[in-house]
């Protein structure tokens, strides 16, 4: 049992002895079902080779942004810290971390970090600059052993089935390594084409180059761009992929007759793309992609609203990923109207939006997922995927949309002992939530009980097709 | 009595046993006042020949488009509920409903209709497929009875005045019928002069075709446009009408000089009207209607920032609001000024705005609530008429507009027995919200008493003059 | 001891017994810490003179746009509170108030005049009609006396510094007086320069024109122009000033090549200045500024996004700041990066936002807080500053931006004797929000009671260089 000092097992309840117990009795009911990861970014190879991970730094600190980039913003070095930086010592780096634990408090961050280190590490003291080095040893002995190895941690957390997410030009030799090795894990893969789509993304047109080789179609033209995704989705399906997901900076999409659409996609593979080429490109796209998702069945993930790599001087210094992405507003009604049109009365389709602009929670998210029958809205989202996020989220969009146009809870992470750790969250504020309306009397204990197991698990499934 | 486990007599009360006493009690003060309903879409008819309402299906599902669009979200058909199809089974629509209740579970709806299960038809079962046709049933033979006709419905609730909406073009009959018949209710109407105002409106140019003839002025000549709307507003207000309102995508205003206006009205009233224009024109008659307003004192009411009919499909399968109304941000500090230049510091002109778009709430509806003389806000409305919706509307703009500054309670709804349900629902809620000001001391328990009364009962009365 | 039913020791704390305890305690800790004053519009010829304070209305009504805003928005006219209007009798426009004050339920003026009433001026009935002429003459007599005095409440309400804002034609000679008075508190000025930063600022050229007699610096050069900021900011430091403060309508800033920012020096204080090149230069001169911090070290504070005297007469009439003070909707994440693509990484600079637009917290600013070194967040400013204001800033930033890249708390005011009044609100909610996180065991107590202090004294310190 772990010491309820570092891991308290009332965390994150409402105080309210009423609404507390209720709580308590929902998630007795929840603890211990098995997770559901449909969306993430964990590393296959991790599974497919199922090597022991290096130190606490490797682990924790250097794939986990949310925690760099808050070192950074007090005046941390990234390269101290072993960023893009293979000479750092990373007992040192771990240190300038420990020292600034204080910095995390009141953040999603210390409360998975807490759980990682009581739950898995069985560590019961606080990090800090005293307590650094044990922690350090203590979790990089234990990972030298066979029960801290991928798969033995898969296991260890009940993980039913985690999607990672690849792209197009991706060979999939990871999960097809996992397949054949015999192991019962199973890890999915989930299409991103951004790099493909994107013609502002790095690499692009020679990013079509490799796409034409590996499908065998000609890229430079419309039609076998559109075939060359055909047979990759196929091949994603075949490799267990059930869904699609698309990172654009707006929720923009488009409906171009065929003539355009292809003069369009002849500007946007030349030289000197205009931005507005580009943005018009990306949302006609994703217009094909539903399309695609009506032929092929692939549930269909749209995270938009990223202003990325803000920070100049780090994206020329580290490159991409290194903590200065920033939301920006998000329009959905205009933006999303042309794509709705074709394929949102569809109720084959699953079209699941995500925000990092709230305020579109209760005024556009809303009521379009509480209408159309092909739109459902993904859970709260990176820097919403903690618990005043979370409960925003709840009060936001449940009296509209209600609870069964949602779709559970996503990790979407790529620090992997952080899922348990982000998945007991989810399932704490949900049954925290819950256990509110059950005491204002809006909701009978026995639906709660339903909805809590919907939230933690079967929602997800579903929408997922898992 | 109602059995507390179908309407529990402390729901919506927070939790917390010092506040939920003082709710009581606050509660207890206001529970028999009458309901003051200035802002509706009843149907006038009703009253008029007070027929019975039809069955189950009739009553409680076709006018209420927060159900039907909940049930479309999930996959059913709006044909299946009898929506545009008279040749549905209303049974067989009811009980789709009733297998789907729990898509209702944390949404206003289910709140109004438990209510009206329990409060009007005595019903203490839990609606679902197994209960389907003893509710049905239950209610359909109620419904047949003289206790349930529109009048006898109207006089058990309480009601001391309902205003409905009505076009210029409506000749009002039923509201003279109401008033020839002897009865005593109190139905009034309200000027809604969409249809003669946007020149987006579908028959916009007919509409005022019919207006040149119901006021003998020639409505295709600016003055003679403004000499008809002043006679329909007296006659309007001949027949009780304490108000305007008016539904536009956005809250420009503008005070063009004559000539301008004059040339403006001759564009769209044209052919080929442009969107700016229309934009503009509808900009610059709600300043006319603020002018008008000042002249005959009639209460102006402004709802904007709707996306109407996103749906294409269900648009022109089905016609408008059939739940496919999608809000949209909404500006309005630059917006309403040429408005407010001319009318915003008279005392004596009532402007009261509403919103879809919370962000507004506390950045710009309070602060220019608690600056303009004129200005007022109107409650949560539509998606944000739900618990959730209440609170979030008084913790964002009491603390810079007051209470002084809001007017009451509106219900804005097409379903009558809705009617009882929604003033009990906004009651409780603001007694809880008042009743943790009194528990965090900051008002004394008589001014939350006072407070009480006012939200419930006064400010309505005298906002909009009744 | 202050009658606990006009002022209760528990106010404004969470209402749940465990979490209203632990509220108690931190309280306890923060309750008698210095008043640390880093932002605000206090007169400091109050402290150069140390002149009585005239009578209640000129000491409570006058200064505080708070307070008439809300009685003009009930009508009362703006004359008969003296506003403007030398003539009126002070002791009938406090009627006026005093028969008015319900209209303030539930807002933060009501809380911290109850404030000042009680603790200042130990008066223990409410104010209200009835009560007006007690009220007046207890105050009014009270400010006679020495005790009464501005030098006398500093040291009373334990003021340790306090920063008032000039403008770089002030000539300071008011803090002088003070330094060479021998008096010991500490009161110090900032630099707020939108006077000859602003184009658009009434008499915009003829500043140019003093500040360059001021400075000896051709101020109609662009490189004088510079010369002469350099100057008055070196003046400034040495009156004790260590920030600037830039009221700004947008967030924009901008970073041209020399002869680009020449040419549009030029064009700006030229004739027929067009919009767009005053937002431009305001724009490039936060740039400029920023690097003029990191050469001096002042600390640069950013408040943006207000529609100045939106209510025309009352601008053509009693001029600026008269309540009618709009915020509007404001966009971070691309209006600052030129800024912060050349100063965000510089550990040495202090960057600190402010916004009116709540929307902003979650989405952008705790974002860029959270990565950027150079940025905190100010707090919850001006119709924010308000016990649910406060609450939604801490739920809203703390999850991304931590506590630490928060700076404590700024009261922002012109009415002295809300000082202490608003510094007791802000401790008060934040020690709230600290003890709902202990009772939901995401804070241990010991560091809840580090961060009060923090909150309460030592950021703000800190921040600010003080």
């Amino acid at each position: 049992m772990v010491n309820p000092l570092v891991l308290h097992p009332d965390r994150l309840f409402p105080v309210d002895p009423t609404i507390r117990n209720i709580a308590r009795s929902l998630y007795a009911n929840v603890i211990d079902l098995p997770i559901v990861s449909p969306h993430g970014h964990t590393d296959p190879e991790w599974w497919a080779t199922d090597n022991s991970f290096g130190n606490a730094t490797e682990l924790l600190l250097h794939p986990d942004h949310y925690v760099f980039r808050m070192l950074y913003s007090q005046g941390v070095e990234l390269e101290d810290l072993g960023i893009g930086n293979p000479d750092a010592d990373p007992r040192k780096s771990w240190r300038l971390f420990a020292e600034r634990y204080h910095l995390f408090r009141g953040t999603p961050s210390r409360i998975w970090l807490d759980w990682v280190f009581a739950e898995s590490f069985g560590i019961d003291v606080q990090l800090g600059a005293d307590t650094a080095d044990f922690y350090y040893e203590t979790i990089t002995n234990a990972l030298a052993t066979d029960a801290f190895r991928p798969r033995a941690l898969f296991e260890r957390y009940n993980i039913e089935v985690i999607a990672t997410t690849e792209s197009p030009l991706d060979d999939l030799r990871h999960h097809r390594a996992i397949r054949e090795s015999g192991w019962g894990g199973r890890v999915i893969t989930a299409y991103r084409p951004d790099p493909v789509i994107d013609p502002e993304f790095e690499g692009f047109r020679d990013n079509l180059g490799v796409l034409g080789d590996l499908t065998g179609e000609d890229c430079f033209s419309w039609q076998g761009y559109l075939a060359a995704h055909r047979k990759r989705r196929a091949f994603f399906a075949e490799m267990g992929a059930t869904s699609t997901d698309h990172g654009h900076p707006t929720a923009r999409t488009a409906d171009l007759p065929t003539a355009e659409a292809e003069a369009l996609f002849a500007r946007v593979t030349g030289e000197n793309v205009r931005a507005e080429d580009a943005e018009l490109f990306r949302a006609q796209m994703l217009t094909e992609m539903a399309g695609m998702s009506v032929e092929d069945g692939l549930v269909m993930q749209l995270h938009p609203g990223v202003y990325r790599n803000h920070n100049r001087k780090l994206f020329e210094r580290f490159g991409r990923d290194k903590g200065a992405d920033i939301p920006l507003p998000c329009e959905y009604v205009h933006a999303l109207r042309p794509l709705l049109d074709r394929f949102g009365n569809d109720t084959d389709f699953t079209f699941i939006l995500f925000t990092l602009d709230e305020t579109t929670y209760s005024r556009e998210l809303a009521p379009l997922a509480g209408h159309y029958p092909a739109l459902k809205l993904g859970p709260a989202w990176w820097f919403n995927d903690s618990p005043e996020g979370m409960r925003r989220f709840r009060e936001m969009t449940t009296e509209t949309a209600g609870f069964y146009n949602t779709v559970g809870f996503n990790d979407d992470t790529r620090a992997f002992l952080s899922i348990p750790a982000r998945h007991d969250v989810a399932r704490r504020m949900d049954c925290g939530f819950l256990a509110r309306l059950v005491a204002e009397h809006r909701l009978d204990e026995y639906e709660a009980a339903e909805l809590a197991v919907d939230l933690a698990y079967n929602l997800a499934k579903q929408a997922y097709k898992l």
